[in-house]
This record gives C-alpha cells, sequence and structure tokens, in this order.
C-alpha cells in the first residue's frame, strides 16, 4: 500500500493522465501512471481502468490486452490517504469499484496479461492474480500487506486463493510478508519470472501468440474456463460439451480444422 | 490434434485392434494401437474404451488400470478428419461420447494410471488429467492446442484445470503450446517426470504397490475423493466420516488392523 | 499409525499430562505429549486438544496457536488399538470427534501453525493439512497409509485434497506411501521445510510475526478466507467487499493507516 496524495506531487507532470493506452498488433497495453503514487489505484484509476476495459470489451481491433504500470512499483493497491479521507459510508462502495474492476478483467472476452516489473501489493497483487497470465521481471516481489495496517486483504485473497495454494495464500495474508518472483512462479500466481531486461520480449512474444488466434475462440474459450471451473464436474462436462458443440458451428472452427487438414495458415474472420 | 484416415493407412496392419488388453498380477493395461493416427480418439476407438471400462468395472480381477499407448504420440486427441466430416447435429453427441468416457475414468472403482510416453495434446492431455495418476518419460509433452484450429479446448479444460492451477492451464489453453514433462509434474498434470527407459518400471512399481491394497478398500476411497472434493468442508467432513465408518465395518478393515497390531501381512477378501 | 497402547507403557511417566501447553508473548504452544504412543490421537488426546482450542477461541491473552509434539513421531493418526476395541457403534462418533476437533483448528479465530519435527500420517497428517500455516523439520515425512491397513483414509483426505492437488493427494492415498518434507513443500502440505536445527527459530519467527498483528484483523481475515474460497467469484467479491467495509470500520484500522500514514508504529486495541 502507498501512501497517496491527492493533489499530484511536485515531481509529477501534472498533465500527464493516470492510465496510458497504446495499441500495435492487436495488442492493447494498458499502462497505470501514478509513478510518484506507487500506481495506487485511486477512485479515479480505478474509474479510468474500468472506462477503458468496458471500451475494450466491445473493440474488435483488440486481440489481448497488457496491463502494465510506470515507476518504481507495478501497484501499491488502494490509495491509503484517500480511503483514509472517506467517510465510512463510502467505503463498500469503494471496495465494490475496486471488485468490480477486477471481475471485469476477468469476465472481459479478451486475455489479460500482466507485466510486472516490480512490487505488486494489496490490491496491486489482486490485480495480477485476476489476470488470465502474469510475467513479472525476476526483482518484483508480491504481498497482501493489509494486515500490518489492520485491513486484512481480504478482497484481494478472493483472487490470491483461487490462484495459489491454502497454505500459500495464508503465509502471504496472515504475515503480510512479501514473497518473490521464483516463489510466485511456483506458488503459481505468475506464469515465468525472468531477467527484467527480458520482460517486454517474454511479454510481447505471449501477447503476439494469442493476437493470432481467433478472437471468437478466446472470447468462447476464456468465458467458458471460469464459468466450470466453479461447477461440478458432472456439470462441467455437460456444459463444456455444449460450448464445444457450438464452437464448432463457427466459421473459424471450420477454417482451422481445413487449414490444419490442408497444412496451411488459418485465416480467422472471428465469428 | 491429429490427421487421423478413416480407412488405415498402407503401413498399420487393419487387422490389428486399435485398443489393445493385457491383465498381469491384477494389473490391466490398455493399450491404445492406432500408431499412425497418433492415437486419436475417434468413435470407434473412444467406444472401446468405454466398453472395456465398464466391462473391467465390474471385472473382480482387476486391481488397477494402466493407460497405455503405443507409436510416436501417446494421444493426439479427437480425429479431426473424422469429426469435419460429421454432420453439426452429431458434434453435441461426439463430445457427450468423450465427456462420458473421461468421467468414467474417474468413476471407475478401480484406479488408473496414465503411461505417457510421448505427446499427449487435447483430448489426449484430458485423458492424462482425468487419470487417478500419471507418469510419463521425460520427454513426453502435453498441450491442449484446440485455439490453433480455432476449436477452444473446452473440454479438456475442465479436467486440465481441475488438476493444474489457472494460470499454467490458461496459459496452455490461449498458446496451445506444449509444456515439457517436468513443467507438467511441477504443474501437478503429472505424478512423475521419468528417464524414458525408466517409464515401464516406474509404472510397474506404482501398479504393484496398489495392487497388493484391499480393492474394495481403494473402491470405497477413490469413490470418496471424488465426491468429497467438491463438497464444501462441513459437507465433505460429514460425508467422509460416515465414509469412514462403513470402512471400518468391512472384513478387510478388521483383517488390515489386526494383521498391523500383530505385525504380519493382512490377506484381502475384498469385502 | 501407531500401536498405541491404553495404558502407558512402562517407559512415559504415568503422571505426565498427553497434551501440554505452553503460553509466552501471545504465542501458545500446544504439544501433543504421547511420545511412546507416537502421540496417536486417541480420544483422550482429541478431546483434550478439543478442551484446549475451545478455551483458546475465547482466550484474548492468545494471539497465534503452535501445534508441536514430543517424540520420535509427530502425529500417528487414530489410536489403532484403541479403535479395534470399540464396538461398531462407537465408530462413527469417533471419527466425528476427529473431524470437530479439525474444523475447529480451521475455525479458530486465531492463526494456527504446524511445528512438525517428524513423520506426520494418517490424522497426523490431517492435522498438519487442517493448520493455516505448517513447518517442518527436512527429515518429517507425511503419509496417509491408512490403504495398507484397508481402511482408506477418507477424513484426512478433507483436508489433504484442500492443500496439495488432486494427482498428489490421490497418490499418497493410493499407495500410502510417505512423501518427504521437501516433496510436501512442493506440493504445498506445508510452508517450509527446514533443517531440523533452524525448525524452533523458523516457527517462533513466523508466530513472532503474526502475534504482532491486531487479532481482530487476523480474526477477521482467517473466518474470511475459508468462507469465501467455497464460494463462486461473484458470491466470495460481495462477501469480501462487506467484510473490508466491516475491518475498515475497526479502531485497529484507522490506527494502523493512521500509524502507516504518519510512519510510527500501531498500537492494536483488538476492536
Amino acid at each position: 500500500m502507498s501512501l497517496a496524495p491527492t493533489t499530484p506531487p511536485a515531481d509529477q507532470k501534472t498533465d500527464e493522465p493516470i492510465l496510458l493506452r497504446a495499441d500495435a498488433d492487436g495488442v492493447c497495453t494498458l499502462t497505470l501512471n501514478r509513478p510518484q503514487a506507487r500506481n495506487a489505484l485511486s477512485v479515479a484509476l480505478m474509474a479510468a481502468l474500468q472506462e477503458m476495459l468496458d471500451a475494450i470489451a466491445k473493440d474488435d481491433s483488440v486481440k489481448v490486452v497488457v496491463i502494465a504500470a510506470n515507476g518504481p512499483a507495478f501497484c501499491a493497491g488502494h490509495d491509503l490517504k484517500e480511503v483514509r479521507g472517506l467517510p465510512a459510508e463510502q467505503h463498500r462502495p469503494l471496495f465494490d469499484q475496486c471488485s468490480r474492476l477486477m471481475t471485469t478483467v476477468v469476465h472481459l472476452p479478451k486475455p489479460v496479461i500482466a507485466k510486472v516489473h516490480a512490487m505488486a501489493t494489496a490490491a496491486g497483487c489482486q490485480l495480477v492474480a485476476s489476470c488470465d497470465l502474469a510475467y513479472a521481471a525476476d526483482g518484483a516481489k508480491f504481498a497482501t500487506p493489509g494486515v500490518n495496517i489492520g485491513l486484512f486483504c481480504s478482497t484481494p485473497m478472493v483472487a490470491l486463493s483461487r490462484a495459489v495454494g491454502r497454505k500459500k495464500a495464508m503465509e502471504m495474508l496472515l504475515s503480510g510478508r512479501p514473497i518473490t518472483a521464483a516463489e510466485a512462479e511456483a506458488a503459481g500466481l505468475i506464469n515465468h519470472a525472468v531477467p527484467a531486461a527480458d520482460l517486454d520480449a517474454a511479454v510481447a512474444d505471449m501477447a503476439g501468440v494469442i493476437a493470432s488466434k481467433s478472437p471468437l475462440t478466446l472470447a468462447i474459450g476464456k468465458e467458458a474456463f471460469y464459468r466450470q471451473v466453479e461447477m461440478s464436474l458432472e456439470d462441467a462436462y455437460t456444459y463444456a460439451s455444449k460450448v464445444m458443440a457450438r464452437n464448432m458451428a463457427a466459421r473459424d472452427a471450420s477454417e482451422g480444422i481445413d487449414a490444419f487438414l490442408e497444412k496451411r495458415q488459418p485465416t480467422w474472420q472471428g465469428r
């Protein structure tokens, strides 16, 4: 968590947006840009992310989303100074706003990759856990330190405990201590820890691979993944069989199978 | 996935069955035998496996099942040429047949071990994930590459996402890229990766250990495992306590405890 | 499991209690003290643990609980000689008593750490799996060997399968074979395996860190963890947002955030 001033500190260019967007080859990179506030998720930054993701959901030009960050931290979680200044009746709406943002990442019909160059704490760690995939520089760290300030990371643990085992999640939550990128990889919180110099390339590589697939197929699959994982085995199979049959009826599946059988590259139409 | 001709290729002996069975010392080994088709799960091969497993379920001579395969791949998933040739109204029944086969492995009242000597993809990877245990040669690979042909591995992911963490499952599903046997072991998709020369021995060792146990106890325990794992903690304990008490009433439990207290080998009667 | 005589063996001091308690600096250490019986969970020992935990639940002086053990084993599970001597109608109550004890650990409003210096088997392995955190000497082993005596570890697997992946749990349950502390760490059954000489310090360090937090915050967080982990993602977020808002209303959260913003140590009041 972070001391995040409501007025920009002297060293921040006040005219810079708090969230940057860059699109290239179907990859949309969103960059958290409150470096002096360690990219704390102020109400304004959460709203900017929400608005951007809602727009991306309907934007056919975007195949895959990367969430990155500027400055010395990836994301420090909630903006504590702002939180402290809120009247009590606005706390619940604040946490609801954050929870809605995190579930939007999960339900977005495009894969989302976290690109974690540095420390991710509390709701910042939750953001990493909520993304479909995550790559980190080997010097990055991950923590849910709410317990240090008397405020247990209860919403972050929703995402954390669905990404890693219970003992590891409890260790992070009860102690507040950070884990290294290597530990995060072993625990399943991130896909891979790489040398900092290789992080751009690792994320670009995976984003490029995903962007080369049929966006319709990705959307069908991602939605089905998070739905079936909460079902009983029987229900999951009934549901997934239906999804497979629906997917088979799509033009992109016929084209994909034909291309495979004819040993050529498929051309996707997203339908 | 695999180009799987509906007529046997010239180099396949046409009189060989597509599924082999060998029994020894309570261990029943089923071998997928469509090597030129990379053991693709054609409708005929799925039906043969289903029939065999249904028979084994009632066969007291079988204590444990091993699923192995002949040829350059373990199993390439669905038979794409066959799938492509089906009218649309037969897709759903096809995926239902496959899902029924996979749940039959899970519900079989005998432990099932996958012996993976080479590549397992799509429904082949699902078959590995569905077995109770899995051992692989260290050169084997695992992939859910449906996304490459526009057909997301939605039914394979039901089994995959119950064996490995979400980030790893999503990496495989969204990228279509294979993982190594070592990665599969670290992720929990298989129990152990061993040198190819040791695979027979590793599987025979584990199969032998399991075959030495009370088949009644194994059946009680396996069924209870998959039922309780989908319950809340409270419900799981209520259910499992009942199962323990029922198990205690069996002759094999009395015999097992007596043998233990008397420091002798038990003799199981399977009741 | 263990041959656990109902009368104390000659080499056990008959006047020693079967469960020891020591309190220091908010850390309450409970030590299983049936060394000659490998700390088998007799009805009397389970009752003593239950009574102690029920008292600790209401004891404001206790911030964190450590469960340790004396002798050559950590805990050998049920007391088989005692179990064998029970009439059939008392088996279900016995397993219910054990299940209640394990869920009491989970629901205790203080973190519980297992300190595993040696072998933990059956219900002893379940006890480790049920604790919030677990540290082990690198020579410790873990097993669910009920299958060896015809009595599948059905209640232990409730805790085991919620701590480790399915393939690893099934390997332990179907084979009865022990795994090493290093394997247990990789699988998520314990947090860390350390050299035996470092076990006291590792547990004291983590217990001390946790004891320095607000007990109210720990209680809120621990309860929320095990409740939300069984919910769907949507329900979990709705629930956790409510928990966060409730936590924010506590004096310890205001104090913790103020202390953080003022760069000083917080003083907890547990409310």
